[in-house]
């Protein structure tokens, strides 16, 4: 019994994020998780996109023990499961150092939503973590990143608003499976964008009017969603049909 | 009686939006009116650029009954309608997501004429729409906010000023077809971008001399244009040899 | 008796500007002059440059009058005209709005040299001409763009400083044939976009020092030149082995 | 006895400058030493990338003597040299006008570490060097920006900021060898463009903390490092598996 789709999606996912001006090097990662079989997939640490192969990809369990490859699985990995395993819906996970996002990450300054591009993907702000402490830092690094996150989330749904910027550091996002994550990433970045610039702008500005926001993200999801062609995709973390 | 050529015309339009690098996903869609049969052929709600074929432009009545296609029209399709309504010299209709007019839709600040590029197209400021009320958000949403851009234009020639930014959203730009539409939003894009770091870099940033405008605007349209080769085609709203 | 080798250099180096990223649409122009001739041959009004032929490009005297083409001469020629008239040693001209330049040239300021990139090719600061008045503009304007251009110089050297901004509009540049107006172009917005990028930094940006701006001219231009493999070359406008 | 494999991968190492969006037209160099010969390879001065041979590569000695090839080396050179005399681990160098990097150096401004990408490369701040005095700029002017160099190292490790700002000029980086050398360039100008954004979005903006900064250089640098696959590798100046 072998894992080859799942490596598969998390190959072509991860093969995205090149395409999509994402990360330069190997300044990225992303997981897909299976939730029946609790498996996790992962893109090996420090490979370079250009020479990976399916077979570099490697599968672990929720505790972080390999079940089929090699290789050693991302450095990161252990934040990718803190989050699976406090997202419950979330199937996907990506990290990136895209710079938009880091930019911002470095700042220590979230994403207000500031127009719809924002809100037909984040219902409302995207946070950046508090810095972690060097108790944090020196211990279990990278799974004490995962536990920032997930206190970041402690009063936001992590389905309305699937990324978040680690302070000092870069953007993590998620979604209902790993292409969705890689999508959400984009958006992040492009209104990370957007955001420094009219933060340049208007170091006054305020965010978008709360019903405007209400109107294009619930226009995209959840029940009364009506953009796209495929009605059944909508109840999901997001429509298919981005 | 088929809609082929002018679903030719709006399939081959919405492919120039990635082509010109003005959208991301599908955060676009150009629509172009027959105003002789009264229909108009849009962009479906929500298909990828690279998928969309000749089948799935949808045509509509100026009511926005579907007359042929058997997928969903744009989302947006109520604001190209409601322009085609007012503004009787349109003949084809864009709106983008496109980064840098996003921004300044965000901010909620028009585009002044900072310089003879934007002079080349738009004789003045490009304006930017007043935030929408609740009711406007909350009621027929799309149908408002084309009510909004009409607005907007109570006192600017629209055949003079071919876009404008919606409060919070992005830019809707048009002309007298689907392509000089797009062509009009490469435009907008190119000077919102300029005006972005003419703002950053001078806060104080005045518009251009009048006179200058007059002069740019001028010899590209209208009777006394010289610039170019096709004298016939310069009395529309626009030269068609950009 | 034809102009061929000349018409085909001046399309060669108009096709450079799509290339260099220089132009969108048609937006830009280059000629070239024969100096033994006194003929220049410049790209025809309004043609995208996709479309544009040998048979396209037209040539003219120092007074503007076509002796090869049958389309109109770009609509900025009047400017090429009376830079050549003017700067004896020039043997090529070219207008874009490059958009780095042109932001400069809109908010009026000049690009100071504030490194070593700008004193390889250019001696000093990229002058930003002043406003046209009332009557420049409604007369012979582009005549007139010219003679403001030649004014700005008069206490520079064109052939050490080979460029300028013109106010509101913006930037042409020149050497000793098209290829290397081309290139002072390319030069020109790298610089413009790092200057202001540095005065949005520090709005109390100092030039370079003068001993170091001397140095790196020198070293690249005039008899004391050591950079580059061919000496013979850099006795001109600039060394032709840049 | 040839030096075919030095020049080899000095002209490798040359080409990945374009490729990798660093330079344009001959704005860069790159050149690789052999430790065990003392001899360095390196670009010849004003050579076009599009058409540098192996032929055209230059192999010198410490001294700056030319021991193979016909064409005069990058007038950089006694940079280069003056780098490998004084930094005994360098087995490559770098010089580009890389736009980002170019504008802090202008500014004179350092980069310090504001995020974990710098810290991933650069263990604190990328410093830039003080202002050249007319008489190093008058005198030996490219063995004087060595020694420049060298001095604004006297009390930083190298081995551990493989890079630096030259006061008005541009960058350099180095590594254990040529690709190394560039692939530091490649993050320099990353995180170059990212502390600009964070200077001007924020002029207060501090550096990040010493334990983070000590954790990400630590897990990629030296014998406790754990990210990527080859340990053996580890112990250089960088991670081989970046």
């Amino acid at each position: 019994m072998t894992y080859t789709d799942l490596k598969k999606r998390v190959l072509e996912a991860n093969l995205q994020l090149p395409e999509y001006g994402l990360v330069k090097f190997t300044w990225g990662n992303v997981s897909e998780i299976d939730r029946e079989r609790n498996v996790i997939a992962i893109k090996p640490s420090g490979v370079e996109y250009a020479d990976m192969t399916l077979e570099d990809i490697v599968v672990v369990d929720l505790d972080g023990n390999t079940v089929e490859g090699s290789l050693k699985p991302s450095s990161d990995l252990d934040t990718h499961l803190e989050l699976y395993r406090n997202f419950k819906d979330v199937g996907g996970v990506v990290h990136t150092h895209s710079p938009w996002a880091t930019t911002l990450a470095q700042g220590g300054v979230a994403i207000p939503a500031y127009g719809t591009t924002q809100g037909d993907y984040f219902y409302g702000t995207i946070p950046c973590t508090r810095r972690m402490t060097n108790e944090e830092i020196t211990g279990s690094y990278e799974l004490e990143t995962g536990k920032v996150i997930v206190e970041t989330f402690a009063t936001i749904d992590e389905n309305q608003v699937p990324g978040v910027l680690v302070h000092s550091h870069g953007p993590f996002a998620w979604g209902k499976d790993a292409f969705e994550a890689v999508h959400n990433m984009v958006v992040m970045e492009e209104v990370a964008m957007m955001s420094w610039r009219n933060r340049v702008m208007n170091p006054m500005m305020e965010p978008m009017q709360q019903e405007l926001l209400d109107k294009h993200f619930l226009r995209k999801h959840g029940p009364g969603a009506y953009y796209g062609q495929v009605k059944e995709d909508q109840d999901g973390i997001h429509a298919g049909n981005l």
